[in-house]
């Protein structure tokens, strides 16, 4: 796959993951640049190190000042540097049908973003495109969420998401996005082989432009009782969705 | 509905809840004893505020220390009591047909206890089951995820796991337990139209004695890049099926 470089970061602004299965997927991910390790013996041991990367060995609490607050680190801590950035061509080309596409509209939450890369790893997508000046930076917060998703789910971050629309598109997509102000169900605008699903921030949802840019706009079948659902559960039972439509 | 009287709590373990739509849920809710209210004067120019509850002004960066670091309390926090409790009785009898209920073996996190709430609201579920020893306490972080759904929506805690499935057997309902290691799809497992939804927790997954209280095991059809979805994610994927599944 073809990639920019991103340009190496200096050290203080560099990201630190924690939590197992973020910190053996990062370390398993041959892009992924792993600068230094803070471990626990016990933690250590459980892993095949790299012996070129520095390693310290540090206790709990040591590891506890090195994330944020109550951080769940479990005993290991990595600093790396960010993926490079990958072309929204080459996750486009020569893509499998039956394979989803997942496109946000400015969801900044790294939970959120996090636990999507996870559902969108287990229902195998292709991969998620964001706007880059409206996603979340790689972060730790959003690599444990992602529960090692994050090393495996191409993330194309682009300057333009409705220029991004009409190349998904030419590529032979059918654009679905979803909202509550449409009438079509989601299950009723399934149904082309290459489907896109185009989710929006909760709250203000999709802007306009973002939706002028889908082939159809869709509902989850929701009671009144709520106005939305959490993003990262609307996207879960999107691929849901879109994957057992096939 | 008949409930059993909680104790009043001390002051100092009331739980405090912030944010707009939980803060306006829990107003709204006859059954939900606030005692205190911290406002700007903004967001208390916002709600219809009952006068014979303690009121105090204050700016945003008070209000800050009022919650855990960085909660995103919207210029509201409110010192409420906990809820009385719930039979499980009471949401089993003369239950609707299509309305799934959800049983929770052992999910602990409050984020996913409180997404879990917000998309048993959005799908009409009858209500969640948790053991009492194995389930967060309402919470500010709880109530939050729930975005006001931790008012609306029945949650029943019981001491034991296994007697109250035994229960909802009785009361008709076809119990369809969630674990990666069935041969069955949800789909293929869903049918009755009453039906209790089972999930254990992530990593563990339900325990043995709950697994052999359901009288289907299902998988989601999730790819074996991943383990698991984060459980409130399984649980909304669920609920949608269910729901769809009519």
């Amino acid at each position: 796959m073809r990639r920019k470089a991103r340009q190496a970061s200096r050290p203080d602004n560099r990201p630190r993951f924690w939590g197992r299965h973020a910190v053996a997927a990062a370390l398993a991910n041959p892009e992924r640049v792993v600068k230094r390790i803070w471990a626990t013996r016990e933690a250590a041991a459980e892993f095949d190190l790299d012996p070129s990367i520095p390693l310290t060995f540090a206790d709990a609490a040591d590891l506890g000042r090195l994330v944020p607050g109550d951080a769940p680190h479990q005993g290991i801590v990595i600093e790396i540097e960010k993926l490079p950035d990958i072309w929204l061509g080459d996750i486009l080309d020569g893509a499998e049908e039956g394979r989803p596409l997942l496109v946000l509209d400015q969801v900044t939450d790294p939970h959120n973003v996090g636990a999507i890369l996870r559902s969108a790893a287990a229902f195998d997508a292709l991969g998620i495109v964001t706007q880059d000046r409206h996603a979340p930076p790689e972060s730790g917060a959003l690599a444990k969420a992602a529960s090692g998703a994050l090393e495996t789910v191409p993330w194309v971050r682009v300057v333009n998401l409705a220029r991004a629309l009409e190349e998904i598109a030419e590529a032979g997509f059918w654009r679905v996005g979803l909202t509550g102000d449409a009438t079509t169900t989601l299950a009723e605008a399934l149904g082309p082989p290459k489907v896109a699903l185009v989710l929006g921030a909760e709250g203000e949802g999709m802007r306009h432009n973002t939706q002028s840019h889908c082939d159809a706009l869709a509902r989850l079948p929701i009671s009144e009782r709520m106005e939305s659902l959490n993003v990262s559960n609307a996207a879960a039972i999107a691929l849901y969705a879109a994957v057992t439509a096939k």
